[in-house]
C-alpha cells in the first residue's frame, strides 16, 4: 500500500501540531538536506508548456529515496476561480523503485517555500532584524510572514498589494497572530526602514517591484515571486549592488531574477553557506539577496518531513495504488477471481 | 477533486467489462492517438538510475491533456517477492494545469503493452495468422496472449519458459480461455511453424532468445522484452533480415533491440503505418519485427480509456489531492478553522 496524505489530512496535521512548529520542523529537514547537497541527483525541472501555462515535473534522489513533484503554473487561473499553482508529490524507495508516499503539495509548497525563505534569511539577514516588508499579499504571503516569525522572530510587517481585497484578506488571516501590521500605500513606502524585504507578487510579466534606490544598506531581500522565464520583480541595478544567493544556479539562471543578467553573473550557492563552505553576510552594510525559485530537494525534504510526521497518526490513508500479487510473476492472477465471477454470472444468466 | 482508480477499482472494471473488451477498447484509443502522432509533445523518458534499477517519468501532451507515468524497473525485485515493474499515472487538463485523474498503472501497463502489440500485429502479421509462439511466461504473458486472441483471433499458442513454475502458472491462468496451448521444450521448438513470435522475457542481460536461423519467412516478431539499455533478446542478424517497426526512434535506439545496431539502422515509425503514410507488410515472405519499448503516448491513451470507462461507475473514488480554496488567493484560509480550534482548545486547557 501507498500512504496518502490529502488536503484534509494535512490541514488536520497542521491544526494539531501548529503551523509554526511545522514551519520550523520543515526548515530543519530542508537545512539538513542542503548540508548534504552533493548526495542529491539534480536536474532542472522538466516542463510542458502551453499558451495558458506550464506543467512541471521536479525529480530528485539521494540514492535512498527518490521524489518528484508535479506542479503547474497558470497565471490566468485566478480569473476562473482556480489557483495559479497546484501541486502534489511522491516519495519512493530507490532500492525497490516502489512509491511509498503520495501527498498533496499545494499547501506543502507554500510551507516549504516559506520555510526555505526564513531559513536562508536566518543566515543572511542582519542579526537583530525585527521588521519585514512584504510585497504581494497573494496565496503565499501568510506562510512567508509566519515562517519569518517562527524562525527569526519577525513581528513587524510593512505590507503592500495593488489589490485592496488581498490586503483585507491578509490582515484578517493574520489577526491575533502576534504581528504589528502596517499597510503601506506603495511598495516604496513598504520597504522604508525594513530590515528584510520579501517580494512575492504573482505578476507573469517582467515587473520592477523593487528598484535600486528603494533599498538601503544592510537589507536582506527575499525574492520569491520571480520563478519562471519572463517573470521577474527586481531591477538589474539592484541585482548588481547585492550579493546574490541561489539554490541551483543552472535552474535559477533560467527562472530566477538573474535571468536578466549575463550568464556568468556571480552567485553563491546557498547550500555552501549552510554547509559552512562559503560566507553568508560579511558586513552590516552589504545587501544580501536570495533569488529563490524553489528546487526539487526542498520538495524532497518537505515530503520526508510530512511523511515522518504522519506516521502513527490518523492524518494519512493507505491506498492501493500498486498491484501487489502474492507471486510477483503472477500479475494476471489478480484478475482471476473477477473472471471466474464473470463466468458464473454468465452461466447463471444462460 | 481528483478521480482515483486503484487496483481494486481496475480489477472491478475488468471483471465487469471483460478483459477482451478492455483490450480491444484500449487498442482503439491507442490506435486513434497514433493516428494523430504529430499532435503530441514527445520526449524520451526521464530516468533516475541506481545500482538496483531505474525510476522513470514518462510525460506527454496533446495540448488538451497532459499525462505522465511513473514506472520503475528493478530486475532483482522478484527475489524479494516484489514486482520488477510497478507504475501509476496521471491525466491532467492542460488549460488549467490541474490533475484530473490518478490511476494505478501496473496492470494498465500490461494491458496497454499487450493492446499495442496486438494492434501492430494486426497490421503487420500475415493475414490469416492463427498461431503464436510466446517465449517468456512472466507477468505480461497472459495479457499478450489474450490481446492477440481478442484482436487477431490467435488461439494456438506455442509457449516456452526456462522456469517450469512460470509454465504451470501460465497454463493454469489461461485454462478455459479458448486457447490450444503447446508447451515447447525450447525457444527453438516453440517458434517452429508459428505465424507470430512474441518474445517477452525478463532477462536484464543481453540475451539471444531468437537467432536468425530459427525464424522462417513471413513471420511477424513482436519483441517486447528488450526495453532498456543492455537488455535485448534478438540476434543482430535477425534484425538485419527483418523490416523493423518502432514507436519513437529516438527512444528505441537507446532502449530497444536496435540499440545493438548502427545509429542510422533503418526503421519505420509505426504511427506512419497506422496513419497510412508508410507501408506495413508488403510480401508474404517478409519478416516484420515490432521492436516495442513502450511509449508515453500509449500510456496517455490507456489513461484516457480507463478514465472514460469509469465515469458513471463505482470503479473510482474522489480524492482531495488538490487544495481548493473558495478564493484561490486565500490558500491560507483553509488552515483557519483548524487554527481557531487549536486556539479554543488551548484556552480551555488553560
Amino acid at each position: 500500500m501507498v500512504q496518502y496524505v490529502g488536503v484534509e489530512h494535512l490541514v488536520g496535521l497542521i491544526s494539531k501540531v501548529g503551523i509554526r512548529e511545522i514551519l520550523k520542523g520543515m526548515a530543519g529537514y530542508i537545512e539538513a538536506d542542503f548540508r548534504r547537497w552533493e548526495a542529491f541527483e539534480k536536474t532542472p525541472r522538466i516542463g510542458s508548456h502551453s499558451p495558458q501555462g506550464v506543467i512541471e515535473l521536479m525529480p530528485t534522489s539521494d540514492g535512498r529515496h527518490f521524489s518528484f513533484k508535479y506542479v503547474n503554473g497558470h497565471p490566468c487561473n485566478t480569473r476562473r476561480g482556480l489557483q495559479t499553482v497546484t501541486a502534489f508529490g511522491v516519495l519512493s524507495d530507490v532500492e525497490s523503485g516502489y512509491p511509498l508516499f503520495l501527498s498533496e503539495m499545494t499547501i506543502t509548497t507554500a510551507l516549504r517555500t516559506a520555510a526555505t525563505s526564513a531559513l536562508v534569511a536566518r543566515l543572511l539577514a542582519r542579526p537583530g532584524s525585527r521588521s519585514m516588508a512584504l510585497i504581494g499579499l497573494g496565496a503565499q504571503s501568510e506562510f512567508q510572514a509566519l515562517a519569518f516569525q517562527a524562525l527569526l522572530g519577525i513581528d513587524r510587517l510593512r505590507v503592500f498589494d495593488i489589490d485592496p481585497a488581498a490586503i483585507r484578506k491578509f490582515k484578517a488571516n493574520l489577526r491575533d497572530q502576534g504581528f504589528e501590521i502596517f499597510v503601506a500605500g506603495s511598495a516604496r513606502e513598504a520597504v522604508r526602514g525594513a530590515d528584510i524585504i520579501t517580494t512575492v507578487t504573482a505578476d507573469k510579466q517582467k515587473a520592477t517591484i523593487l528598484s535600486d534606490e528603494m533599498v538601503g544598506a544592510g537589507v536582506h531581500i527575499n525574492a520569491v515571486g520571480g520563478d519562471c522565464p519572463g517573470k521577474t520583480e527586481l531591477h538589474p541595478d539592484l541585482l548588481r549592488r547585492a550579493d546574490v544567493f541561489v539554490e541551483f544556479p543552472e535552474q535559477t539562471r533560467i527562472e530566477g531574477e538573474i535571468q536578466q543578467m549575463e550568464p556568468d553573473f556571480p552567485v553563491t550557492e546557498i547550500w555552501r553557506v549552510i554547509a559552512g563552505q562559503a560566507p553568508g553576510r560579511v558586513s552590516e552594510r552589504q545587501i544580501t539577496l536570495f533569488d529563490s525559485v524553489g528546487f526539487a530537494t526542498e520538495d524532497f525534504s518537505a515530503l520526508r518531513y510530512v511523511s515522518d510526521q504522519v506516521q502513527g497518526t490518523e492524518f494519512f490513508a493507505d491506498i492501493d495504488l500498486l498491484a501487489e500479487p502474492d507471486d510477483p510473476r503472477n500479475l494476471f492472477g489478480l484478475l482471476l477471481p473477477g473472471m471466474a465471477l464473470r463466468h458464473v454470472v454468465a452461466e447463471l444468466a444462460a
